[in-house]
């Protein structure tokens, strides 16, 4: 059993790329649920539904997010009836938001309707919500606090970040589902997400870092930061903002206490020993993701890795 | 100011033909929303909806409900994840029940909900519904009580109707427009509705019978029952369960205490003393209505009608 600790769109493709090397049934995906949000009166999980398509092949490979192909008709309508329209919802993407929110109205916990969501698309890998309690990521900037989607979507992650809060997270409970993953994990996988914002909620479930710690399987990271800046999202500005090295060697601080091992991409070689100084194994990959074949490459190096002594 | 009372599909199209005939801003349709039900967690309000779509031209010709053209693929992608599908719904009316959803949620009345949705289609006639509380009908069949819905589309109203009964309409209360409208109306269309289930219950909303009673003008009524049959749907088999004649005839008589005039098809002119006899005028017209010319061609009798003297 291999375990994946994965935000949105850069850690769903490593995600998929683990789907692909591993044989049905073995990865256990553990999702991001602090950027969670209800917008037309639905609740959007947009983590764990960038998750959910990428490892079903349905994701929009132009976007990361959304439903290749997806058509925007509800969307349109919504407008002329005055409905906000900064965060864009295709017809198909209505029927996950639809449906999810009728189920946990109906008194589902999130983890079961994550559950019947991946059934739904027929994936052969289980998605775990980080916990199912409600936390939401605040970020704090010059303008006041501002809600995740707000601060990332609609005013497109242009505003300085002078602090990041999950709120709700002194309430949020380890799942014991996600607690039984971990435990019984070969390998854990911390894909390269947000460690701020993405990677950052999971880890603050009270319980889950402790629970990483006692895990027995190797715990390997691979760096979101490549050639001193984010391949996607605000990570870089993120990480400078609140005091951190922007660097692989400023992820893998973060992650020190628990990581066994540590993927930096080749651009950054120069780094492995400063990633070995902090008495975790480096592996030098490239990390850049492409297509599904590049995914599955780059995780069966890192599977490969974590299975060395 | 003319004011029509509609339930779906039968009705909308006179309504419709109403909406043609008139000057823009002049024509108030009332509507029956005792089979407004929740469904994939949002609120459906099928009547209203079939009114609001017919009249904005939008509507499904094929089956005069949903919108022309939709697409159905957040349905499909719901029925994958397990949720039913007897109700379908398109891509595009998703959007009104989403919408209708998050302002009723947000503490929207439903006469305002109905208005944002109107004007979002550019509709320039009102559309009410017949109160802000929500009724629904019950219908008890001799396999126990059944919703609407369930009654109407999912058993595809094939069961024996024992009795129909509104839940909650004893909370209702006659909305402040549409008593206004009602007061202000030259004519009072009555449409050719199911007496029973789609104007029964707007004609059950307390204080709304008295208003017509008092309303100084011309009230006129449109048989839904042509030849001894309903035009569409169950309304010749609930007349005759419920002991009321399958005739122009039987259902003038229900509206007997406040109408002026009734219209009848030409199918069933030797009626037409019949309906005399109950002191009524009697217009004997084709009322079986085709598209939108025909629709109009019947309004304007109809209006004619009310008007002479």
């Amino acid at each position: 059993m291999i375990v994946a600790l994965a935000g949105g769109v850069g850690g769903a493709k490593l995600a998929q790329g683990l789907y692909l090397a591993l044989p049905p049934d073995t990865l256990t995906v553990i999702g991001n649920t602090a950027d969670d949000f209800d917008h037309f009166g639905l609740r959007i999980s947009p983590d764990l539904d960038t998750v959910l398509y990428t490892l079903a092949g349905l994701a929009n490979p132009a976007t990361g997010w959304g439903i290749a192909g997806d058509s925007f008709r509800a969307l349109d309508l919504l407008k002329r009836y005055g409905a906000e329209d900064w965060f864009a919802i295709g017809d198909l993407d209505f029927a996950t938001h639809i449906r999810r929110s009728e189920l946990l109205r109906a008194g589902h916990a999130p983890t079961a309707v994550a559950a019947t969501l991946a059934s739904g698309l027929g994936l052969r890998a289980r998605l775990l919500p980080m916990c199912d309690e409600p936390v939401a990521t605040i970020v704090e900037t010059p303008d006041g606090p501002l809600g995740f989607q707000d601060y990332f979507v609609r005013r497109r992650h242009q505003d300085t970040v002078n602090a990041v809060r999950f709120d709700g997270i002194e309430r949020a409970t380890l799942p014991d589902g996600v607690a039984a993953a971990l435990r019984e994990a070969t390998a854990i996988v911390l894909c390269p997400s947000n460690p701020i914002v993405s990677l950052g909620p999971i880890l603050a479930v009270p319980g889950l870092r402790a629970a990483l710690r006692a895990a027995p399987g190797r715990k390997v990271a691979v760096s979101p930061i490549v050639g001193g800046r984010a391949l996607k999202g605000p990570a870089d500005r993120m990480l400078a903002g609140l005091g951190h090295d922007v660097s692989p060697v400023g992820v893998a601080r973060l992650y020190r206490d628990f990581l066994d091992g540590f993927v930096l991409d080749e651009t950054d070689a120069a780094l492995a020993p400063e990633v070995e100084a902090l008495s975790l194994r480096a592996l030098v990959a490239q990390t850049v993701m492409g297509d599904a074949a590049d995914r599955r490459r780059l995780a069966e190096e890192i599977l490969a890795f974590a299975r060395d002594e």
